[in-house]
């Protein structure tokens, strides 16, 4: 078979639609969009108020030109300063990641950490910041794309909402997919890319901040030029723009992703969507005999991590034989899981797909495994439960 | 779900891969690209070089700029004019479209036929052959599109060949992907379109003569100017270039979809392929208990054709809710068939995909069928035979 052909059921980046292609095709054709000229400034204004809708909120969203780890850092650097403490809420990878951004400008650390594929107990933050008083934010991984589990930001929020310190989300492979209210829970800064459930090709970082993230922003002296997000909200609300040249091409796209996401029923619709591939998929893995990371209370709706011996070997099975690529495991857990992506541009087809391509390369693997049965055990979930 | 996310199981148009896509693409970006410079003719005569492969033949490949139904036409009114005897082997409603040509230009038509669903009996061609030894021709349909029966083109060339008549072949949707040998079969034309097997989008005739044909044709006054043969052969054999402004766009399209099936194993790999997705594709119909319109021996390896009552019902469902398009029956078949296409950029796990959400949709529309029962039969004859 042609080797060109794959399909992603990979955590990020995902298939881009063709009318997301088209949308940022346009942005460079002939004649060139000009950012600077009221038409695309006009695109960007209606992109950067649409996409409030994705983090339900009123605050005003900032789009970078960089990748989602980006916006991370950036959350980080324009509220907390060397020798401040952060709280860190770590529970894979990516928790540790945020802990290479904070040590990495010298903050003072502290851990409120769970095993890789568990969460983090929002009593546990209320403990950590008694004991810390002086903590000037705590930041959470929203989903830990690295185990598909989901931390409890909700309850999180609530409890840091009682102190003075800031609550950081980094939303990068949840929003869209997973339930996430700003406002309504009380954050203060949501940090995402643009290449999980937003279906766009990587580029693009988004970040937003409630007024109380505001105020320590403008106070703050942020040690980057590229990443002060006061120049940021100075040229958006004035109308000029951002102040370095934006990734023209992906604000188009977002506009389109933004577009595509109203017309399909909205976010909540989506939201319900990517919780019912969740719920399938763990029906299909669990009727396979595969054991799951992570428990079902904690699972995120855009992801599926699967315990499995030499997951990799399998891996490169599926991607030759069937043309279907997953993710791997990361850090600790490599060649030990899988990673079913099932965020964007996915639908309930693709994850049948899915499963009768994994039960072929688990019997040749020499697994005692039925063929049809994760397919039928993940159609019987579709069919007996509401999904959009 | 986005209600643009289509995955196209039609017998044709077919999913065009990316690489034929960016291939197209360059020949109309800055600078387009002009037919007649040495450019493009370099490009012109290695495609037309590059795609007797596709024929199995010596013999000088046309390619016209027109859609697959103009090749048919070529064939006839190159060979054949008004009061000349044409024998027709109809199968279908394809086979039914060739007396319409025939008629339209006043041949004398005499009929081979089976029913739908069935071949013709290459003995019915030497009887007929018999009967009328004044026929200029015979044409025969190699895979009814209608129907999914293949007709034993092979055995009809043999009798034919026994005579002084032209044996002309549709092969429009059976090229890439069922065994066709015009050389060593015999036959005189064949006749074709891009957007089958060939994985092109529509645009894109393709017809080649053997000697013996262009003897009769370099005799014949064609009735029509675009479609004269004479002056593509003369264009073509000179390196001036197809006698009207190509579509310069699906020949670089060609050109690339021949090196696609070069790279990955040539045409016989092709065959194999195709034949391994239509078994794989019975097996799972038949496990759902439905019933096949065409018996194993004379099946295609493009599509396959199976009874339901209320098929563009079942249809609208599939694309609807699981984004998977099927053909439906033509002429006296409309409603009563689905034609499942598994041609070209088409693999095994899309096959699956397709059977898990048949599964879906007729346990919603009150069958009673096994969830998981036509997977895992296709599961199982893919694990259990050879395939490419």
């Amino acid at each position: 078979m042609f080797k060109e052909k794959m399909d992603l059921r990979l955590p990020g980046p995902v298939q881009v639609p063709k009318e997301i292609q088209i949308a940022m095709q346009r942005s460079f054709d002939h004649p060139m969009m000009d950012y600077r000229n009221p038409a695309f400034q006009e695109v960007l204004q209606e992109t950067v108020e649409k996409s409030k809708m994705i983090f339900q909120t009123k605050n005003l969203v900032v789009p970078l030109t960089a990748s989602g780890a980006s916006a991370l850092e950036t959350a980080i650097i324009n509220t907390v300063g060397p020798d401040d403490t952060i709280i860190l809420c770590i529970v894979g990878y990516f928790g540790e990641y945020l802990q290479g951004i904070a040590k990495h400008i010298g903050c003072k650390v502290v851990r409120v950490e769970a095993e890789w594929g568990d969460i983090v107990d929002p009593e546990e933050v209320r403990k950590s910041l008694k004991e810390n008083p002086e903590a000037k934010a705590v930041f959470a991984t929203h989903c830990e794309t690295s185990t598909s589990a989901l931390n409890n930001i909700k309850d999180i929020a609530a409890v840091v909402g009682e102190t003075d310190a800031l609550f950081l989300v980094d939303a990068v492979s949840s929003i869209v997919g997973a339930p996430l209210y700003m406002d309504e829970w009380g954050i203060d800064i949501v940090a995402t890319g643009g290449q999980k459930a937003l279906m766009l090709p990587p580029g693009l970082a988004l970040i937003t901040m409630s007024d109380k993230a505001w105020d320590v922003i403008d106070g703050h002296q942020c040690p980057s030029f590229y990443f002060d997000l006061k120049l940021y909200k100075k040229g958006l609300e004035s109308g000029v723009g951002t102040p370095y040249t934006p990734n023209i091409a992906l604000v188009c796209g977002l506009l389109e992703a933004c577009n595509m996401i109203e017309r399909s029923g909205g976010l909540e619709s989506e939201y319900k969507r990517h919780a019912a591939l969740r719920d399938m998929t763990r029906a299909g893995v669990r009727a396979l005999g595969l054991e799951l990371l992570v428990e079902d209370q904690a699972a995120s709706p855009t992801l599926t991590a699967v315990k499995l011996e030499n997951a990799d070997g399998f891996r490169k099975m599926l991607r030759e034989e069937f043309h279907i690529a997953l993710g791997g495991g990361l850090g600790k857990l490599k060649n030990k899981i899988l990673r079913l992506g099932h965020m964007g541009y996915t639908d309930a087809a693709d994850m049948l797909k899915m499963f009768a391509a994994m039960e072929l390369a688990l019997k040749k693997s020499g697994y005692q495994v039925e063929l049809g049965a994760g397919v039928s055990a993940a159609q019987r979930h579709w069919l007996e439960h509401p999904h959009c």
